[in-house]
């Protein structure tokens, strides 16, 4: 799928990773195409392990032959390649808006994730309480930074989609499937009005359409998991 | 300090901070002036919680009475305000070598700080001989790194300090507090040989001989954070 303008560009992902996401979005957003390889994460590739030899994880951006690896490195690669020729920038252009976005951002990954991912995760009832408030906390965050951020626009990169959108947006499949799985809503309308608001505009931008899938496959690979951590134990 | 050219510009810090420490170099390198000011981690004063709602931690630079937080943000943000001029540039300029740089600066902050945090505050022979061997993989990854980036070169930054410098070479002064405390050398010669020498450039540099303090100063917080953890045990 790759032209002359782009080179050769192959994206290695996994049909439900955030973080995967967030870079076929970056993509998107800049009117870039690539090959799409999807990986089995139990049975990984030659190309991914010697790819990623550190982390062997999802994605890695494979621009003419040369590996890119950790997703928000990854985005950022893209936003300056691709930049200009009116191409949308996807970091805000003023080094201070730009450092509050790489904060956020480390915040998203280093803070929010971990505890919404520890919900999941959680063996007891005790534990999944604390993981449920640590997301709570971290989502009352979220809520101040993106009004702090958007300053009354739709999305944290203004009118338009933004490195933090797709640092945040790229969850959303699992929110969805937090919600078929333990009846949680991780954004609440109810305590987090502005960010629900947002992630409602975010997931009918074209971007996310082409990109997100539906929560369903999210359950799946959760359930998938879940199995597979089970026969571990056995 | 701070003149018309740099604005206002004050920097929280502690003396034994690495990531403190990270900021003081990076604003060394570009030859800006600042006022520093110490925090006592165990009273924060207000400037730190307001400048710092979410963290509470040091550094946070405050630049013309705007706080930036994360060190690696902190960083950019530095490199990208004092720029031109024939100020050294820290990150490297083509988009490729920045993401390696982005991508190896988060394996530091990720992998390789909480391996050797670990060893200072395990609290049995078994967890501390985890972390002795988590740090020592890291360690190797990091001297893959090196050699595949400096290409034969000083540092990470070629002929001069640039990021992955600083991002690691702010830890030297706790490496000879474990050599201190435990014997224990996180860089060894004899297994890394290539990041030992690049270690003992980087400690003779004017950028890192103003700013690291001496091992014995790390030790002495080491042990005063000892102190405090067995008291709250008691």
């Amino acid at each position: 799928m790759a032209d002359g303008k782009e080179g050769d560009l192959k994206l290695l992902g996994m049909h439900v990773s955030p973080f995967a996401h967030r870079v076929s979005m970056a993509l998107g957003v800049k009117g870039v195409r690539y090959e799409y390889i999807e990986e089995d994460l139990f049975h990984k590739s030659e190309l991914l392990l010697s790819s990623n030899p550190v982390h062997k994880k999802v994605p890695v951006l494979i621009h003419d032959g040369r590996p890119i690896c950790e997703s928000l490195a990854i985005v950022e690669y893209v936003d300056e390649v691709w930049s200009g020729d009116g191409r949308p920038a996807i970091l805000p252009a003023d080094p201070y808006e730009r450092a509050i976005a790489r904060f956020w951002a480390s915040y998203i990954d280093d803070k929010f994730f971990p505890a919404w991912l520890g919900i999941m995760r959680a063996t007891t009832e005790e534990a999944r309480g604390e993981k449920v408030k640590e997301t709570q906390d971290a989502v009352q965050n979220l809520e101040k930074a993106f009004s702090e951020i958007a300053g009354g626009k739709g999305f944290f990169g203004g009118d338009t989609v933004g490195y933090l959108d797709l640092a945040l947006g790229c969850f959303l499949p699992w929110f969805g499937a937090m919600r078929m799985m333990f009846g949680l809503e991780v954004i609440e309308a109810a305590t987090a009005p502005l960010l629900a608001g947002w992630a409602e505009r975010f997931g009918e931008t074209a971007v996310a359409k082409e990109v997100l899938p539906e929560p369903e496959k999210a359950v799946a690979y959760a359930k998938k998991l879940q199995a597979y951590r089970a026969s571990l134990n056995k």
